[in-house]
């Protein structure tokens, strides 16, 4: 197999924004921010994990913002094509040349109330006008321009319409974004509602033209052929509800001001972002953001297991003959060290009950689980480190399952969205003998894939 | 709300590798090809919408093989971290670090067979060792240098199998692919297996290490955690199969030798990309390419309807009072004109049975929607083609609904793979009455959505 003797691009997978970002001051000072926020988390920048997480991070959010520097016509311009038979006049649903739909395009966001990113599924629907049409894939890379910023779902909505029908001067632009915003758990949270693991979901609309009238038929047409797809229309979010805000960073409860080295911090990357910390809908986000990373405040704490209560018994399933017990589905929550950036998902734990060993409670199981996921972790570690104490406890038998969704999957370059992570630790007689992992592997239930 | 001064990719959203590209001699060698392909197709390559055809299609091309340039361990360097407890003896599945496993990774590859695009779902496990994990993103973008590349599915997982298993030095790594290649369907054989608009699938493994026989107890181990996520494991295809070659091209019928100058074209094109075409696998290539070029000739007839036999009158069902006929899920290929890449789904028709005008059968539907099919097409234009054509047998009152996957969302720079398009066409009374056009998208049923 050959290969070009001079590549453009050789190492720099990654795509170009990084390379250019690199040296950029921006980029340097996001850089400075992100040291102080480590530090204000007790934590030391110079070890091995950490030592390139203020770039990646920086770059992470260059990156994930960059359509503030990105121009709707650049993209639009050379791809409109004549097609006959599109009449000017869409009165009548664009006579022949009726409707055009695009559903499911993936894409992601920043919430501009937290700095985490949420994921948007969008659907856009126009009507074309003046003889001619839009390549299809311009629907979805205009409304990635806009979703690279930080956002609120129904702005994204109506700044892609408004772009498109400027633009495009179609008949009319219909949107249909579904978001999905990360919980904001704290430990005392995660305790309270063990199996929030979902997201808080927001769905919204946003029309011109023909579509500006919410009642007008044609989104009738729009919302039958989105129906095929699962949608269902009845949770639109209406434009003027009182709830204006979906993030849930505002029903934390309000603890003071935090940090204000590390909310300067986050001001600055604001700045750099190209944003204005002063816009009004930005004013709360460094505290909520501070108050987000204080979640996995480094504690040097030893895990104090006599505190924790013994849970039910009868939460235990028992395996066969072989005494296998296991609890599933325990939810943890967790902040990748490597990207500032959430993990969770569920995680699943088998120990063998032989001769001096009890089975121990669910809820003490699940304190063992959080206890390890709420501080800045790698997925393999927090794996290793709930097997090894909760073996401490269970006579060294013990096998763990950790599936993960991870944000910088989605949110990073790669943008894989689908993706799913599992890691496995075994101890004891899991390690040696594979007819007791598999007895434990399957009795975990397919419904154990965090929703994604 | 702000935005940066001075943008390094203003207006480059389609990312820097088209930027590089377009200026190379490789480039311009296969646009040059591309223009004797779309001759050879009896094509205007002047016509607006074919005048930048050449050029999208030699980026894309471009592009998707860009693996050819890119080195795994550029990827890998710099994103080993040390992680506690994790045995460099891997005979216990690797001590407490166990099993690494990353799911569901959505790729795409060109088939060396054919030069179509094909949808590779991935799943990576690998065993860490030596006390270090390998950053969860670049199982991704190692997978990703060998998928972009021509392509056969076992051979693409020994090479991501290899290259992992040579940058990180794991305990072992283990592969699964589960690849989609779109049908090959010609005028005649869609005509006599009408809905065989899936995927020719194939499911192929490859392990290394620990995972290195087939038969190890760990692949029980890794299969377990793949089983949660509805991979049917039983239908992993064996490695010394005798039907090697999945791709479709080999199954059509072996007319000779196509068109020299295309052919000789297409050799151009492979040898552009930095390909051996006398490389064994690439041998049949270029006829086969162009063998699927020829099903979309511009044929410059006029449709015959006489021609067409009359269907069955029992395939048609009538909706409520209002005498509306429909054909659902009519299957159709077309091949996009803006990407020389296919595009298929499904067509639904529905039409108004008044005074004068009689049903007419599945078949003549069916062949109209073949018949503006099998050419160059834009989805718009072919759903208005469609409404027009069959509003001249049935009397004006028409409808058309056109739900497409495209190749080119999936497989171009936008890589949206779950995305889908529909388009609609609307005749007569279709066009004035609302309660026409909701009635009949009410009669579409969910499962018409095309397979993914």
């Amino acid at each position: 197999m050959g290969a070009l003797d001079e590549g453009h691009c050789n190492g720099e997978v990654e795509g170009c924004f990084e390379l250019g970002f690199e040296k950029e001051v921006e980029t340097v000072a996001i850089e400075d921010a992100v040291k102080v926020l480590l530090q204000g988390l007790g934590e030391d920048v110079n070890r091995e994990g950490l030592q390139k997480t203020p770039l990646r991070v920086a770059k992470a959010l260059r990156e994930g913002t960059r359509g503030y520097q990105l121009k709707v016509k650049d993209i639009v311009q050379g791809a409109l094509f004549p097609e006959a038979g599109l009449e000017t006049g869409t009165g009548h649903a664009g006579g022949v040349g009726g409707l055009v739909i695009v559903r499911d395009l993936d894409l992601f966001s920043y919430c501009e109330s937290c700095l985490l990113p949420f994921q948007v599924k969008c659907h856009i629907g126009y009507v074309p006008s003046g003889h001619r049409v839009v390549g299809l894939s311009k629907l979805s890379r205009v409304a990635d321009i806009f979703a690279k910023r930080l956002q609120d779902p129904q702005r994204l909505a109506d700044e892609i319409c408004s772009a498109l029908q400027h633009g495009i001067k179609p008949g009319g632009v219909s949107i249909i974004l579904q978001c999905s915003h990360i919980h904001f758990p704290t430990l005392e949270s995660a305790f309270l509602a063990s199996n929030h693991h979902g997201f808080v979901k927001m769905l919204v609309t946003s029309g011109s033209g023909v579509f500006e009238n919410e009642k007008a038929d044609i989104w009738g047409d729009f919302l039958s052929l989105l129906k095929f797809r699962g949608i269902n229309v009845d949770k639109i979010h209406p434009r003027d509800s009182a709830d204006k805000c979906w993030c849930p960073s505002q029903t934390t409860s309000k603890v003071g001001p935090a940090n204000s080295g590390m909310t300067a911090a986050v001001s600055l990357i604001l700045r750099s972002l190209g944003e204005d910390p002063l816009r009004k809908e930005l004013l709360g986000t460094p505290n909520n953001f501070v108050k987000w990373l204080f979640n996995f405040k480094n504690s040097h704490l030893e895990m104090k297991l006599n505190g924790f209560v013994l849970g039910r018994m009868d939460a235990l399933k028992s395996i066969g003959d072989d005494n296998i017990q296991s609890e599933l589905n325990l939810s943890f929550w967790s902040q990748c060290e490597h990207h500032l950036l959430p993990f969770h998902g569920v995680v699943h734990i088998g120990y063998i009950c032989s001769g001096g060993v009890d089975p121990i409670g669910k809820c003490l199981l699940q304190s063992i689980v959080h206890f390890h996921g709420f501080k800045l972790q790698v997925q393999e570690r927090l794996t290793r480190q709930i097997a090894e104490t909760a073996s401490s406890l269970l006579g060294g038998d013990v096998m763990v399952v950790v599936e993960a969704n991870h944000t910088c999957m989605i949110s990073r370059g790669i943008e894989k969205i689908g993706s799913n992570t599992a890691t496995v630790a075994v101890l004891g007689r899991f390690s040696t003998d594979p007819a007791f992992r598999a007895k434990f592997l399957q009795s975990i239930p397919n419904s154990a894939t965090p929703e994604g």
